[in-house]
């Protein structure tokens, strides 16, 4: 089952037989993991790329005062991990936790690159999922110079009213950049 | 010469030869911009992709108060455009506008599909270009939710110096969420 979906993912962006996308698959661990289960901790070698089949992960750091502060979610079909440090095979910037009971596929730096050379039409499939990242976050740039952290919250309501439902409200906050009671407190308003 | 600047830094990633890196470059159209000169407008179709050769361009857009608000630089070596509306053949939300005179290749979505059905091995190249741009875009977001304004600034001037020498501070401020005022009270009692 976890299987099918990351090859039905990877069916969208290239031609590779059901007979490949199988042997790609071997190249990933299965992972099943419980609510704040850790995936990657900061201060350690960033060695894994995760990809989430269910559920929902998060990528956060500590701040000096010692609140999370969340900079990334991860749902089914994201893949997620501090790139950077992946990429350049340092210690991460960030925590990876599951928010919920999450299935993921894990695959190491050394397999990633295996995998890559291998089937160089990946190549297609990852520049497509980073491209849009990227322009993602551009836009998430954009909107946290726009907007007050309310409009925020409203706007991204709009867009993705599942997500709003299925992560913990205090960990939207987080995201968001606000305190979990100042979230309750522009609901309760929007709502009275 | 602007060329050859695209061609070596593909040569780092791919091993496509002389030859082929020739026909690459003839997919791209060379422009010489002013400073000031503006690239790519928002409300328009974004159908421009450009790699700087020389100079430095800005990704910006103007806030509901008239304000500019910078979201990305790119001095030489970088990509940059508006990549979802590129991707999706939307719209643009940002405005692409040259800080000084600059020199750039640029490539239409259709033929930056051709390049890469044309050479695969391309996909190898931006693969790791927009897995760095996003890596980066998260440790960003990262730095803003850690630091204040004027610890961003200290912490982008030890870690970019000759880009804050190149860049005017008042687009350097617009880059960081300051005023050009806060900006110079910052580094006056810096140095005081």
């Amino acid at each position: 089952m976890s299987e099918s979906i990351l090859k039905n993912h990877i069916k969208n962006y290239t031609d590779l037989s059901e007979e490949e996308l199988t042997k790609v698959l071997s190249f990933f661990d299965c992972q099943s993991l419980k609510k704040k289960e850790t995936l990657l901790t900061t201060n350690k070698p960033c060695n894994k790329l995760f990809f989430v089949t269910k559920g929902c992960l998060q990528l956060y750091f500590i701040d000096d005062l010692g609140y999370k502060k969340t900079t990334q979610f991860a749902l089914e079909n994201w893949w997620l991990t501090d790139f950077l440090a992946f990429q350049n095979q340092k210690e991460s910037n960030f925590i990876i936790e599951a928010v919920e009971h999450s299935n993921v596929l894990s695959i190491s730096y050394a397999k990633y690159q295996e995998l890559l050379n291998t089937f160089p039409s990946l190549n297609i499939y990852f520049r497509n999922i980073y491209e849009t990242a990227y322009g993602a976050s551009l836009m998430r740039l954009k909107y946290i110079n726009s907007y007050s952290k309310e409009e925020m919250y409203f706007r991204f309501q709009e867009e993705f009213p599942e997500f709003v439902q299925r992560v913990p409200q205090y960990l939207l906050a987080s995201f968001l950049g606000l305190t979990p009671e100042y979230l309750s407190e522009i609901k309760k308003n929007r709502f009275s």
